[in-house]
């Protein structure tokens, strides 16, 4: 009874990773984690299926289109397509069990059906952590979070990166003193691409919803603001706009920059950006960018910022809130291509132990020996030659082989092989532990 | 512009813990994650969702109804219900960049679309672990899962459980010399839930399907011969079963069950059962059960076992495979009900600096220094009442705050308060990162 042979693929967009790049990226995932939860996040996991009324509540037209949504049952079902729309469903129904403010982190898949192509995945890991105040949310919280990404990326292996800042206030305080306000949507969206597009690109885009060429330039004129940190702040308090929503973002970005200082996160770190508007509507204050300084052109590798109502689908309370997401699949495929992954450990197993003849007793009681002093072990258990094994330890890039045969048998020890070096000795059980630990 | 209000829900069936057991589940995997990878098993990470023609390559009725499938353009798509399958296309796919054997650990979501009820899921967590072998693998293999599934549950906390361990050729033997070689997948179905639906069930089951009397009593008898594992195994031999199948399953179970001993697996955890039978059919040789003792009720917390073939649906190729899995989000709430669940740290951050006023200079200074020295710190930044920062602390069951006033900032101290005892003292940061490393 024979079946059909059916070839056997994975879907295009979808990652899937050798074993030896799944150990590099786990090791990115691990080391995010623990870095967030050095700052007391909290974890959460939710369901990656959710009630399109749900996900959908507030999405707009791209989202629409790039969902996964289906019937199963009596039921309208959608794919999670980030992680921010499952925390405002899960602050809303757990208000009255959760301590605000509430930091939580999650590290997980989110899924958008968007064109497949080079380093852009349908399925992406985002990890995210937010903070959600109830009803209010002080301002210090955003300055913690630059000291969240600098800590991060320093424990990812990186120093020579800036989180670049800035406030919506401020911008959205100078389109009301320039009458624009009804177009600030449109205008911050055009913005945002002028690391992409370029400043000439930008301005045919503002002349095409209508603002008149003056205007395009005192817009163009204040996002170039430059100098230092301070300097910019300078600049921008002698502009003299007595305009209440621009005081509060210049007040509010002050202090975050102050506070940024005493969470230690270095001046050459952190950059006061007045380009960075970010394209989502629903950031209200701070937002954040992050640039590896000689790889400008991967782009952002951790966004966020502050707004100042998390959950208004779901709920009449309100919810501020300040976040930040790092899409780590796309950056991992992004660092793998330049080359530029910190590889910590290359293999699971740290010494492979080997049996020169078919016998595994001493063999297997080694491997026990050293996994009770936490050392990961395998027994190369399948019965070969014994140049196979060592292939196979080669292959795995297994760092240390064990070697068992009449000899150590006899003295009741074990030779250790480093394979990189390719220097071997005889040792006992205990010296051998202790060089592996 | 007031928007409409969704009531925010999540699907029944699908899990979503507060953080304080969201730290507990992590807790568990991380557990066994440690434990797979302490024999050298490989991480995978596949996609969630696959092509339905490979998904369904194999999949029964049962499956086929559970699937949640959809369209999304021109693609057939479906969610994995195990893993097993994406690693068998996984395995096709890259056998000629992989290393066989093949050790391989996946930690998971699937989805079924079960009716849900308590402690089933529609969404949950498996743990699984296969060895793969390129047309061989040595039986030997059979004996290191019961010493992963043994460290698996240490590891875990657990002590008093059993592994309950069979070979399918011993029982296929017995039908052969029964002449009941064509019914055995409905035997084995039926013999498989004696534990859950009693010998009295079985033996109306089996009448139904055609068996005479005299051959059920036999198979009855069979299933209960008793004794020690030793015992069994000679009554076993001595019923002079001359079939090749009998026999070659006497002689792996002696071979397995004596290796289970060398790799370390007490005898009081390990009981050579012939009613496991385990109702896939895909299993060959080997299988696997494990029971808590004192709380046999749960039914097996981990299964697994042996299968000549596990990837016959994509090639032609023979890849020959032994595994085992832990549905970890049932045994996860199983436990919870029992209270069976050893909590090793109940909050992610172990300290909470609080400031007595609003400065947070020195409070960031202090959690900045413990961070530093990888104690998980957080710093109380909302203004509020000295109070309601307790609150805080006490909710999220963090075991100490530090305190920072006057005298405090005068002294360079900080003032460590044990939640759990109300102790309190003075000390200088070095002091408490002595205390608290």
């Amino acid at each position: 009874m024979k079946e059909k042979i059916i070839e056997p693929k994975t879907l295009p967009g979808f990652m899937e990773l050798l074993p030896e790049k799944q150990i590099l990226f786990n090791q990115m995932i691990d080391k995010i984690r623990q870095s967030y939860e050095m700052f007391g996040f909290l974890p959460l996991d939710t369901p990656i299926i959710e009630l399109s009324e749900i996900l959908l509540a507030k999405a707009g037209g791209e989202t629409q289109k790039q969902i996964y949504r289906f019937e199963k049952g009596e039921n309208d079902l959608s794919l999670r397509f980030d992680l921010t729309v499952p925390l405002a469903k899960y602050v809303c129904m757990h208000k009255n069990e959760i301590a605000f403010p509430f930091r939580r982190y999650q590290i997980g898949k989110v899924y958008r059906g968007e064109k497949p192509q080079k380093g852009r995945y349908r399925e992406f890991y985002q990890c995210d952590i937010d903070i959600i105040g109830d009803e209010k949310l002080d301002i210090i919280f955003d300055a913690e979070m630059p000291s969240v990404i600098y800590s991060t990326f320093n424990t990812l292996g990186f120093s020579d990166f800036t989180i670049h800042i800035n406030n919506r206030k401020i911008l959205n305080g100078l389109f009301e003193e320039l009458n624009l306000k009804e177009k600030v949507t449109d205008i911050l969206r055009i913005i945002d691409k002028i690391e992409k597009i370029g400043e000439e690109a930008v301005k045919i885009e503002l002349k095409k919803i209508d603002i008149k060429e003056e205007k395009i330039e005192k817009i163009i004129d204040f996002i170039y603001i430059d100098g230092s940190n301070n300097e910019k702040l300078e600049k921008l308090i002698n502009l003299n706009i007595n305009n209440e929503t621009f005081l509060s973002g210049i007040k509010e970005i002050k202090e975050v920059m102050e506070y940024t200082k005493i969470f230690g996160v270095p001046e050459e770190n952190l950059e006061f950006d007045l380009t960075i508007a970010r394209g989502l509507d629903y950031y209200t204050g701070t937002v954040y960018e992050t640039f590896l300084n000689k790889y400008k052109e991967l782009g952002s590798i951790c966004s966020g910022g502050r707004y100042d109502n998390l959950a208004q689908n779901y709920t009449e309370k309100t919810f501020p809130g300040v976040g930040i997401s790092i899409g780590l699949s796309r950056l991992f495929y992004q660092l793998n291509e330049v080359n530029l992954i910190k590889e910590e450990k290359k293999s699971i197993a740290k010494v492979l132990v080997v049996s020169m003849d078919e016998k595994l007793d001493k063999a297997i009681e080694v491997a026990t020996a050293l996994r009770n002093k936490n050392i990961p072990t395998e027994v190369y258990i399948q019965n070969k030659k014994i140049k196979s094994k060592f292939k196979y330890a080669d292959k795995l890039k297994i760092p240390y082989v064990a070697v068992i045969g009449e000899e150590e048998l006899k003295n009741n020890t074990v030779t250790l092989k480093n394979m990189e070096t390719g220097e071997q000795e005889e040792l006992k059980i205990e010296e051998v532990i202790k060089k592996l630990l």
